[in-house]
């Protein structure tokens, strides 16, 4: 596949920089605890699970988005931030013996590895209060309408309804309480749920944070959808596709599990044409933001042709 | 020990009721959750977790701190369950088998008992993430200054630096991570953060919806301080004392961890003494609401002195 713009890249890694600098300081020994200590070992895995590592998309997404409304600076990095270390939560628990079973994660021990179980259980759960605490916070932005806003899509996207509720379904897919055929409808709403309400959230939280009108959100929110969409497809033809090495991770997971995917459905050429017309989705949407929006469309084709 | 007065227990079941009901809403099959399902078996799961029991003292301290205002209804409702689901949470993952290991919770099997240990970790998550969407939710309040405030205030008090960092202290406390000997001020510490922290913003939520100046406020976060505090030298009362009907789960639960409690370090009499001396602290801080504050101050009567 093509291989996304230099200049994409470099922007990609410069955002991730400063989100890695972000999350550093708010997971820092000296930060801000109120009046109670925080416990050392606790702390520790929540920086093993959220520093040093990942593409940072999520954040890029809502920074990149904020940016098309000329908002840039601490308010949109907080919030991006805040996405992360809720995705980051989310990894955690899904490394768990009890769900994904994974030693690994992005070539290091996973957070039960490294720690404890208890311990991991725990970070997430931490994680997870952190994320609305730097949404809340007056830092974030100064219109405390704009943070509840942020607060209550991040709930709605990570909860019952989005992620949280999409890994529930991911786990019914491996057959684990009772048959699961999944038709191709059924795989699309799990991925909806599963990794796209957050990526589609990261992209809204940039127009909440930019307060553009109804017409941008929704044109955003197109964008955001097609996005995620395009994220699982090229997931699933990763999954099938990418060499051990590649990923860092064990592949053919989903194989092996006997989980079915949409490559199963629409087979491999069909997938990659899916992918495509995501991609084309996704940038059509933009086109009344003209030439700024362009980092947006390179996103898109970023996500869809990724190869780790 | 004296029993409380007939009023104040009537009381406590009437917002109880009123609390099962306002979960039961939040929890329907029929509550939105946007465009997406909610998946049956989560749904469930967080349901046996949030519905049919407890005394339901969180909502209880928000409704009635809310109440000195003359706050009432919907909003300080929403606000004490909110904060109920959170405590729900938490005590689904603190009974799982890598945390407190327990089958049993108020005499029903715990959630991952009933269903299985993934589904217990996905409820505990997605119960946590209902908590912060009803307190950004404009139903709980009109003003957005006042949701991110209770979001805020809910995120501090359950994250690292309050319940899920006690949580991670007290597992230390076992001597998991190596033989631990705990000091009084460690205890005390220990149980500010697990218990007091969510007890104190119990009361700080209603004083929050109910637009409290700063000397109120203040006299409020004493009292509920100390509530918090007396709450936990009575559990370690009971804990040493209490009969396992009575409890409805395993007793002496600290002493066979080996786990050091203020009744070790104070005695049995001066734990009571300690006891009697919060209860007293707390009700003093209450003396500029006059009449009016009154069944806050049975309140930590009743907590000091529940038998279950």
């Amino acid at each position: 596949m093509m291989s996304s713009t230099g200049s994409f890249v470099m922007r990609l890694s410069e955002v991730a920089r400063d989100v890695e600098a972000c999350l550093e300081a708010l997971l820092s020994d000296e930060a801000r605890g109120g009046e109670m200590a925080r416990p050392a070992r606790l702390l520790s895995a929540m920086r093993h699970a959220a520093l040093g590592g990942g593409k940072r998309l999520r954040p890029f997404l809502t920074i990149e988005t904020a940016r098309l409304f000329a908002r840039e600076g601490e308010g949109p990095l907080r919030a991006g931030a805040a996405i992360e270390l809720l995705h980051c939560y989310s990894l955690v628990h899904d490394d768990l013996p009890s769900m994904d079973d994974d030693d690994l994660r992005r070539g290091q021990p996973t957070v039960h590895r490294a720690f404890d179980e208890a311990t991991a259980i725990l970070a997430g759960d931490a994680l997870q209060a952190l994320a609305f605490e730097v949404l809340a916070d007056p830092a974030t932005d100064p219109d405390a309408a704009v943070r509840a806003e942020l607060v209550l899509g991040l709930a709605r996207a990570s909860g019952l309804g989005g992620m949280v509720g999409g890994q529930q379904l991911d786990l019914a897919a491996e057959g684990r309480y009772g048959e699961a055929v999944l038709a191709e409808e059924d795989i699309r709403r799990l991925q909806m749920m599963k990794t796209g309400a957050l990526l589609t959230f990261s992209v809204e939280a940039g127009a909440i944070l930019g307060r553009a009108d109804a017409a941008a959100r929704n044109a955003l929110r197109t964008y955001g959808r097609a996005l995620g969409a395009a994220f699982q497809v090229a997931d699933d033809i990763l999954d099938r596709e990418a060499s051990a090495e590649a990923l860092g991770k064990r592949t053919g997971k989903d194989l092996e599990k006997g989980k079915a995917t949409l490559v199963d459905h629409l087979g491999m050429e069909g997938a990659k044409r899916e992918c495509r017309r995501l991609v084309a989705e996704a940038q059509d949407a933009l086109a009344s933001f003209g030439a700024k929006a362009e980092v947006l469309r390179d996103a898109v084709r970023f996500v869809a042709e990724r190869e780790v």
